[in-house]
């Protein structure tokens, strides 16, 4: 069965902005076994629109489609398609009341332009959207099956796995047996996971026929384990038989094998264990808390944190001493500690974290270069202190660093 | 004339890699002042690749090929496309030399699949890689001309910057002369801006030729202004005269027309203005501060932030009454005040916000549904209380809010 996936919008072609939905769908049909044919993407132009659907419907089984399903005039996804389709219209009643609602329930006041979203295919299947405004549809045209989503991610993304996953599902009995797990590492550099693992897929001759990839999510890298096999059973003890190969090796470095991130594993391994932390920020800025306070339920665990980035606040809030800037610097051993010290003796946390260190670009020197780190930890009672070094772009500097607090909360819960 | 973009890889149909390949190399011909068309992805498949080259040759005429043309056995692009278009393929000596000399300078031996990169069709235009090891190389077929670049993204730079763009730009010559500019708005939603807006492009007549598009970055919106014209005066001219329109109407949202994040502009403003701010957090989780934070230089003028997650951290640092949060609860006019209150007191910023509120997806009431929130100001002395509601995922919702607060730090410096 051949898939493909259009995506339509000049924001697209103009190269505004990168194109994340391709990569996130096809995902979702590789874990279901299926393989992506085609990725075609046009720009908001009805003959190039005609002409991307006829083709597609020539060459591909299922077709899905996102973009150009809002409510300005350039987004006429769904009229083209009806007209390429044969199709007339219809205002679906549905849709119609469920937008009253939702802009009721905003306070505003629903325009014409917004009645517009409600203008579906006749005979589609309407895929409602709890996301957003515009609502998808399934279109069947010369035998093939055309599904249109908006093209905002989080819109894309819920009716994707409300209305169209199940509906793949149901084309994957009888036919696939296909199994796979995605291992997400953080802390070992793609060509070290590649070094210690190569021998698995040398000559794409693969143990098991397990088919083992990498995909660098800086900082992290997510190794990718599939099999197709003749029975179900067999594909996922294939995958199963590298998989401890794998974690035999570098299994320190995997959080997860499912779709949380790492400050998800972590508020659920606190909650689980019934610790509470907090944390002191310098160099991060509020990265860590706000990468734990994206998790539903961090509140259950996370206490609070301190963005202390002037030197006048790690004083006056966490009390650190004013020798101890003069002396060692706020990038410093000392500076950390007594930062841990301070966000410990306000908030009582189980484990507390304190960063200070020289995002840049500017404000290093030769004794502290640009990168230079102090983390300090002082977890159920113990003190410790770690120094790195990451000369790496500001942000994905704070990125590493939060990501190495994160885990060791997350190793100590365990 | 119709460019299209063709990539070609296993991973990218996958979804193991987000195409980065195709935006930038769409952002480059934007910027000559072509717009591309065509967007294909393809697998390493002998049949689709013929499929897909055949069909741009029906529909575009400049075709950017990338990926496949490396050492290994599923790398063909060029097999295939010599095969597609009838040419033979024939050993490029001055490859050959060249790729004999990079092997022995890395002490490595020279293999048959090495030598297959030299093979290319013959009468094609050879490309110089001198990031790499596979040739690009410049075909015609059927009166259009394709190019085949490498898919590693340093590689396919190189070879686009020093051999194809040249070509592109003698296109350019006479023809066209292109302007264009981009708004970035926050505050007003894309159907709110459209209906202000639309009779400046109703019916793709616009105005001065001007074409105004939107392109959502949720919770911002960019309104994107771009013309051709005789001459490159007469593009900006034209580009100028609409983008005076659309700021008489909708300027109050537009924050800047540049590439400077919302964060950046702030901080560069109160870094002009010579104004401190500082800022306590509920809600939004210390992502406020990691937004101003990301900004190299905001240390100049953000003195740090606390993320008062429990109420006991609000009590402890913040100095919030018990009493208040007994009877008003944290969610409340009341504890936004006595948070900003203190966050003064420990900072003395000219600018101090505070923030909370319910992100949900649970801790909601009648009274205080998920989505509720309060913003209390103490600016140069003046207290101002905000109520808010958006009732959005939680990512979302704690996105909206930080910038509600950025923006509002801004306008105090402008």
């Amino acid at each position: 069965m051949k898939i493909e996936i259009i995506t339509i919008g000049d924001e697209i072609l103009s190269g505004d902005i990168i194109d994340t939905n391709k990569s996130w769908l096809s995902e979702q049909c590789w874990k279901l076994g299926f393989s992506v044919s085609y990725h075609t993407g046009i720009r908001d132009d009805e003959g190039d629109i005609q002409l991307a659907l006829t083709q597609a419907a020539t060459r591909s089984d299922i077709i899905l489609c996102t973009g150009g399903l809002g409510p300005t005039a350039d987004d006429f996804t769904i009229e083209i398609a009806a007209k390429t389709f044969g199709q007339p219209r219809i205002l679906d009643e549905s849709t119609i009341q469920y937008l009253e609602k939702w802009y009721a329930k905003r306070g505003r006041v629903m325009s014409e332009n917004n009645r517009k979203q409600a203008l579906v295919p006749q005979g589609c299947r309407v895929l409602t959207n709890r996301w957003g405004t515009a609502p998808g549809c399934q279109v069947e045209f010369r035998g093939k099956t055309f599904f249109f989503m908006p093209g905002v991610p989080g819109e894309m993304k819920g009716i994707f796995g409300e209305s169209i996953l199940p509906f793949l599902r149901t084309r994957c009995e009888g036919g696939l047996n296909f199994a796979s797990v995605t291992l997400k590492t953080f802390g070992c550099p793609e060509s070290d996971l590649d070094r210690k693992l190569s021998d698995l897929y040398e000559d794409r001759l693969n143990i098991q026929g397990v088919r083992v990839g990498f995909r660098a999510r800086m900082p992290e890298v997510y190794i990718k384990l599939s099999a197709w096999a003749e029975t179900a059973d067999v594909a996922k003890a294939n995958v199963a038989c590298v998989r401890a190969l794998v974690e035999s090796r570098v299994g320190e470095f995997v959080y997860t094998d499912d779709d949380r991130s790492l400050a998800q594993v972590l508020v659920e391994a606190a909650i689980q264990k019934n610790k509470t932390f907090a944390i002191a920020e310098s160099c991060t800025g509020g990265l860590i808390a706000s990468r734990i306070t994206d998790v539903p339920g961090a509140s259950q665990v996370f206490l609070g944190g301190v963005t202390s980035y002037a030197d006048a606040v790690k004083i006056s809030i966490l009390g650190v001493d004013t020798q101890t800037l003069q002396q060692h610097g706020a990038v410093s051993e000392a500076c950390a500690l007594e930062m841990v010290r301070g966000i410990y003796k306000l908030t009582g946390a189980d484990f507390c974290a304190s960063i200070t260190g020289i995002a840049g670009p500017s404000g290093g020197s030769d004794d502290k270069p640009v990168g230079t780190v102090f983390l300090a930890y002082l977890m159920n009672g113990a003190e410790s202190v770690e120094k790195h070094f990451f000369p790496f772009r500001r942000e994905m500097f704070k990125n590493i660093v939060s990501s190495l607090v994160l885990r060791k909360f997350w190793q100590a819960c365990r």
